[in-house]
């Protein structure tokens, strides 16, 4: 007997008979011995439709009233979800952000779950009632709702599964489990039984959004168990787990790639200490997220070119920023390329073994394709190289380290 | 400087543009100089949606999660009013059921307002602010939402006005005020200025459905001056006010009708005390509501008629309530007349003059009508006849009563 939290995003809870669904899978759970706690999204398309209202009426609308607002989607969800469990003859009720509590701070619309009281919802699950949760919400400190932002409700169910001390948390969603790559790039893709939380957060990081990141850091903080499986199939989910539950490791977990990088060059800096602290200070400060950085050699002794990447939806931003600092940076110009894609090859068993990124590589010296960035983490070596190159290159790493299915 | 309370309904909140006019008309309130606080209902539609979905997945769902689903409704127009208001530079904030409190009963799905906590509300409208609460709804003794029932948010705004010692709660709606009967069928028909709350209250529960009976009862107890105006148009509205502030009393106020009425005879029943007990005893205790009785007297001092109106939904289980105690009451046979409707003159002017009755009577006798059942109160009269004369009866009742506009 364990103890699960269950839960369900959007599209599967889009319609009447999806919730009755959703409510024949928790039976079975129960039906098993299981305690089970629910958490839901909004119905597909609700959120969406709130937020249009909030913008409609005001652009710049109150985030707190945003947040009042855009937590009606998964309100509604739970108290239908609850009544279709009862009717289907499991005890059930809804418990919504601030019955619980689930107490947060005070960022209206990005808000972080700062704890959740769990004791009464134990005492029931104990009980054999099934708490149906609100996710994306909590309450702040100014007694008012909160939301945790877009995608939040993965972030919801583990800090929940956290509160209860549950043996496992089972995303369910549209995709039936975390892959090697992205299955509609390299048809031999790979379903993985299990992944550690690094290399999912990692992968996700890097553009295969299946789990929220936020939800993944907490799982690795609380030691959650969490399952990504699919609420329309009846197929075994992916496990992400620490490290240590996987006995064999491969070197190498998953390619993954993400075409929303772009590539900035400023050219011709003075070559001296402080530069880089002068070219990044003011994009921090801007807001801008720089990824991989490059700086070469100076060729004359005086000025230097310095290569970074940034998300391509912050590059007007970042050209701003460097325009109206150039004086006191002192470069000659700016380059930016758009039409890159960065490739990453992730793995846990990479730690302990040499030659990952050499294979890497390698395999794209073999097929011509030019190398423009590299850089490193102790479980990732991400490349950048010209966007059109991207599905040549996820497919021939794939293979060169020995995903590719039988 | 007064304190207000506007309650806006569905059809006054459906779309964007609609709040957008809620939140001119608040701020001219506003602009006014008047302390304002809103109740707003469900954008129109939403609330059958929500119903729907619910009936849905159960028939007989739990009425608690019917509230928690429901009262979604009201929670977006509440943020989203609010967030108009803000735009056009009012400074205003939402306030669910549970955040003000409005504390109920435990009925769910058909809660009483037990207390509503104003001082916070107060402080706030006091500092320039303007609460959006939400209406129909509230918190009940379980921690949970409470709904008060459809058209609850009537009672919300008086009750709310009361808490809030308000000089006045404006009632806006898709009428433009109370008439002296129902402008479809007479064209005549008057705009009262002022109306009293016992008038207001016969006239609604015989059909004139402009304010719910629950709200016109509670400002009565609270005396709450409630003002009954239109959204969409810039004309004064109807004052619903103690009588003592009506300084000339119209003998009639208004004249009302009700279509859905059914009429039953119960023939040859035993002339002997303890009958009508036992013909009323078991239809009360089915839930049937028994409106106006007449006994024939006996003449044959053995046996005697039984005739009485009721809702005309409430005729098939009337006829199973009676066919079952058949034995036990002893009557002959039921008889059972759905094609009648109620007309009723109403006037707390004819505590003092007499005759009013008599006028009634005679109208409808110079039309031909015939007049089934009657009953009076204080300020009411009401005759029962065949429902083809409904409108003839209105009519001519209207212009005898000197009700007609010049």
């Amino acid at each position: 007997m364990a103890r699960i939290v269950m839960k369900f995003g959007g599209t599967s809870v889009a319609d009447l008979d999806r919730i009755r669904n959703v409510a024949a899978r928790v039976k079975r759970e129960v039906e098993a011995g299981h305690q089970v706690a629910v958490v839901v999204s909004a119905m597909a398309g609700v959120t969406n439709q709130l937020v249009a209202w909030c913008q409609g009426l005001s652009p710049l609308h109150d985030a707190r009233e945003y947040d009042a607002v855009v937590a009606t989607g998964e309100q509604v969800t739970a108290g239908l979800t609850a009544i279709a469990l009862q009717e289907s003859g499991v005890d059930a009720r809804s418990w919504q952000g601030w019955q619980v509590p689930v107490r947060t701070d005070g960022a209206h619309g990005k808000a972080r779950i700062d704890r959740i009281d769990g004791e009464e919802l134990i005492r029931r699950m104990r009980a054999g009632q099934v708490p149906v949760v609100t996710g994306f919400q909590g309450i702040g400190p100014d007694n008012r709702i909160t939301t945790l932002g877009r995608g939040g409700s993965d972030t919801s169910a583990v800090a929940l599964a956290a509160a209860l001390k549950a043996d496992r948390c089972d995303i369910y969603t549209d995709v039936d489990g975390v892959y090697t790559t992205d299955p509609r790039i390299v048809a031999k893709a790979r379903k993985l039984d299990k992944i550690a939380y690094e290399e999912m957060l990692e992968l996700a990081s890097v553009g295969a959004k299946v789990l929220q990141t936020r939800s993944v850091e907490l799982a690795m903080k609380e030691r959650v168990r969490v399952q990504v499986l699919s609420s329309f199939q009846d197929v075994p989910g992916s496990l992400v787990v620490d490290e240590d539950e996987i006995v064999e490791k491969a070197v190498v977990a998953g390619i993954a790639y993400s075409r929303d990088e772009a590539k900035v060059t400023v050219r011709r800096v003075p070559d001296r200490p402080g530069v880089a602290a002068g070219v990044f200070g003011p994009l921090a400060a801007a807001g801008v997220n720089v990824d991989m950085i490059v700086q070469n050699v100076s060729a004359d002794g005086t000025t230097t070119d310095m290569t970074f990447t940034l998300g391509r939806a912050d590059l007007p931003r970042a050209r701003k920023v460097l325009d109206e600092n150039r004086d006191a940076i002192g470069f000659s110009e700016v380059v930016a390329d758009a039409d890159v894609a960065k490739i990453s090859v992730v793995g846990v068993g990479m730690r302990s073994h040499a030659g990952v990124a050499n294979t890497m590589f390698r395999t794209l010296a073999e097929k011509g394709i030019n190398i423009q960035v590299i850089s490193t983490s102790e479980i990732k070596v991400s490349v950048l190289i010209g966007a059109e190159y991207t599905e040549l290159a996820v497919r021939a790493l794939h293979s060169a380290y020995g995903l590719d299915a039988a």
